[in-house]
């Protein structure tokens, strides 16, 4: 992720990690346009740049943007320093992704999991889409608030999970139970499928299946809306609105 | 919207709306991977063709699919017949959006509702992304499930909602009720802002303006994400589940 255009993404960015900012970089002419970011940069200890146009575009490759942070990669947590990280008796809320491709769904994702206060997002080390420049711009900075984990194999790292007493609903259009009578209080891993859905052994690992029930003619919801909505059930049983 | 590629959208193209459908198109090679559409074309008295690599790419632009259904036009609802259709008494859930500008956005919010079911969605004409190829792609195919209305001036038009004793509620992270407390049974339009939130005077035109409680250090929802939360809330208020 060494790119961020968006400016809520850089303004996140600098708030948030300053330390992982290296360089705040501004195309000449549009200094007054982000002199919030400026100062913001200022205020962190982040160098800034002023670049005529070609040398920004140059720089920062097709120009999107009048405003650009050098950012370093995103900090996956190790998924073993993860799992000892948990306390169950918090109740931790995390959600794992069987195979999320699309960078806008990812980027969707992150957002509301910053905004609905998700615990963790787990995704495979194969199949999925990291969280690049593309993911953070659409989250709008959202990957500042949030912690992920790249695992090795899903199902074995969701059985681990179960061990430690984390109950695992897997979303599923044919899931037997509503989403809505589930008991979602207690520690709980919701698995989503990726834009085709769980595979068959993610889907056997989960504890129980469960549905979002739609309308039968067009029941199927975008994944970036699924986990939204389920993410914001947990919420509401928890309380917290 | 000329074309459609992604296979969802063309398969409900053909089943929901035939009379729409000009012609399918099949890249040469890959009739056996679209059996099922030409069956489908057939069934339904579409016309296909199966075309030569290169003549599938000039006529379809940039191969973004194998197979593509070349179609009329987004139909939109007139504003005053929509209006007319309109029976209160049924309790009708209406959604406007002011001034959503991204198609991603509009694909997914098109798709939301066709899962959860909204009467119709209605936009103002200026400001507003229209249901153009790439929505209708991005909502795979659920632009064929609803209504749309695309209104000259969109707080005219609330308050002419309004005398119809349709309570219009507009979504705002200032908003002063939580969502979740508002009573969404009867006759109601929600309102939404675009990628920056409610225009002053759609504001001051909604009776009430309603929040979803979030994260107060990262707040702000995508539009699209929250139109499927509170569609959903509808949907949970009115039992359909």
């Amino acid at each position: 992720m060494p790119f961020l255009f968006n400016k809520n993404s850089i303004k996140e960015a600098l708030e948030e990690h300053p330390e992982k900012a290296r360089r705040l970089l501004i195309r000449q002419g549009h200094e007054k346009a982000s002199e919030d970011l400026i100062r913001e940069a200022k205020k962190q200890g982040v160098s800034y740049r002023i670049l005529p146009a070609d040398a920004f575009a140059n720089k920062c490759g097709t120009a999107r943007s009048n405003v650009c942070l050098e950012r370093d990669d995103f900090d996956y947590t190790d998924q073993d320093t993860f799992l000892h990280s948990l306390d169950v008796a918090d109740s931790p809320f995390l959600c794992a992704f069987d195979g999320v491709q699309d960078p806008q769904n990812l980027g969707n994702i992150v957002r509301s999991a910053a905004c609905l206060e998700a615990r963790a997002l787990i995704f495979p080390k194969d199949r999925s889409c990291v969280i690049n420049e593309t993911v953070a711009n659409v989250s709008r900075g959202a990957t500042e608030y949030i912690e992920a984990v790249r695992v090795t194999n899903l199902a074995r790292y969701l059985n681990s999970l179960k061990e430690l007493g984390i109950f695992c609903y897997g979303l599923d259009e044919r899931g037997t139970t509503s989403l809505w009578e589930a008991d979602l209080k207690g520690p709980v891993c919701l698995v989503f499928g990726g834009e085709e859905g769980l595979r068959r052994l993610t889907k056997e690992t989960c504890d129980v299946l469960v549905r979002i029930p739609t309308n039968p003619s067009f029941p199927s919801l975008n994944v970036a809306t699924s986990f939204a909505l389920a993410a914001c059930e947990v919420r509401k049983q928890r309380s917290k609105f």
